[in-house]
């Protein structure tokens, strides 16, 4: 089932405008979530991120629509499910200028969560394939995709589950799909948003709760030489959470207990967010 | 009317599979046309550069099977058209990476082909989103085109017409939907593909014809002030052709009668490649 502009559509296919411009252009954003006994995890955080995503695109769509669209597809989740939530900014006429009243379209769908996913180890190959640092788009959870998709098939082809995608200045940006953390003694650092990294909200939850699991967090450029050089190297997520990085380049990573310890500080926040469904997470 | 999967659907809406990895990753290609007497100009150029670009990509679609396509709304676009067809990866499972057994969508539409955008002067502003010449995607004429739409409506609030985007290297790349080009003495210089530059059907044709029209022409990096310094500056595109750039970032540029001698040969070519179909083109 699919949900597109407020109406439910059977298997994954809807009367869809090929003239949309998130698919003719790339041209909108989206968000995907955990739900867990059908309540999304941090909803509000993933409606805040679209908002401020749709300001610098220059335009709107009223927060309870949104909201709205989500509850009604989150209430089909069962205990478990992934919630993805794409906003584009409608149809277009043919070029590149927006309409000035635009028509967005609202599409939600949703797919199994796979706990296998979560803490799953990854190992990274570095892409030749660069994050665009030098445009906003990298900074958002964007359609445009294909620079990672690219990325995540050169990893593959070197034999990694996963790229580690620079940014033009050389510096670590992020994977093909989640944000990167190292360890370093107390030091908790990722890269500054600047550097052409998404504003994850797992990202953001780990840097928030770190000083209470005894880490001084920062946001800091990293070089590969960095993560090399870390005590542990480490991915966060919406629906992987934490992933620890187990090889880069084909040279195995240092590693501690921080990864696993963050990862629990993760399961205790979403137990006491979803303690009133009475439905526990499925890891 | 639109062409999806080889069916014909009325208007523009036409039951699309929302999971369709063009519209959620803008995984995709795209190819836009003039089509003169139910002629494309210069097609096989056109689904040539296609093909380069989903070897890139890593999936192929049948070239008879895009050829009928475009054959089948060709045949209605009447005396003129703008022919637009798209190629997606197709349906996917969440997540990036691609299946190995990818089922392609093919999308053609069709709009008005309008003769005042031919030769139509351009004022340009630089914008401060920069094309990534760091991937493959820049030289491809990729789905993902939202750095191009934000650096247009950046070019708009600056009372522009259209953007300059620079790359990385701070060197011109390109507009936000065509080629630049400068005249200095009898060179005719443009930026090689290297500079994150799509490989336009029209700056090739220009480029093979520069010899013939007394020009030296060659592809070597521009700056801003190279197009300052120039006797003058213009954009090619398919459907647009040559615009003569008369203003960049309020400054007049200096021009003289080479990108209107540059036009007159496309049109000749124009005109010999469909003198068969009996139909003079609209210009």
């Amino acid at each position: 089932v699919n949900l597109l502009n407020g109406v439910f559509h059977e298997g994954t296919t809807a009367p869809f405008d090929v003239t949309d411009r998130g698919l003719t252009l790339g041209d909108g954003l989206f968000e995907t979530m955990p739900v867990f006994g059908g309540k999304p995890f941090r909803l509000a955080d993933h409606l805040d991120r679209l908002e401020r995503g749709l300001r610098l695109l220059g335009f709107a769509v009223a927060r309870a629509r949104l909201e709205a669209d989500v509850a009604a597809m989150a209430a089909r989740a069962g205990s478990s499910g992934v919630l993805r939530l794409t906003v584009t900014r409608g149809a277009g006429a043919r070029g590149l200028a927006p309409s000035p009243d635009p028509a967005p379209a609202v599409i939600v769908t949703l797919a199994p969560f796979n706990p296998a996913l979560v803490f799953e180890p990854a190992t990274l190959a570095t892409a030749s394939v660069r994050r665009n640092d030098r445009s906003p788009v990298s900074r958002l959870k964007a359609l445009p995709y294909l620079d990672n998709v690219l990325a995540l098939q050169e990893a593959i082809r070197a034999g990694a589950k996963d790229a580690l995608m620079l940014n033009t200045a050389d510096h670590v940006a992020c994977s093909s799909v989640a944000n990167v953390f190292r360890i370093k003694d107390d030091r908790l650092e990722t890269p500054p948003l600047e550097d052409g990294v998404l504003d994850g909200i797992t990202r953001r939850l780990v840097l928030d709760h770190a000083v209470g699991l005894g880490f001084k967090p920062a946001e800091c450029s990293l070089t590969p030489g960095d993560l090399m050089a870390a005590d542990a190297v480490f991915l966060t997520n919406s629906v992987r959470l934490i992933q620890p990085v187990a090889v880069l380049d084909g040279r195995s990573l240092a590693t501690n207990d921080g990864p696993a310890r963050i990862l629990a500080a993760l399961k205790r926040l979403i137990s006491a967010d979803h303690a009133t469904s009475g439905t526990v997470a499925p890891f």
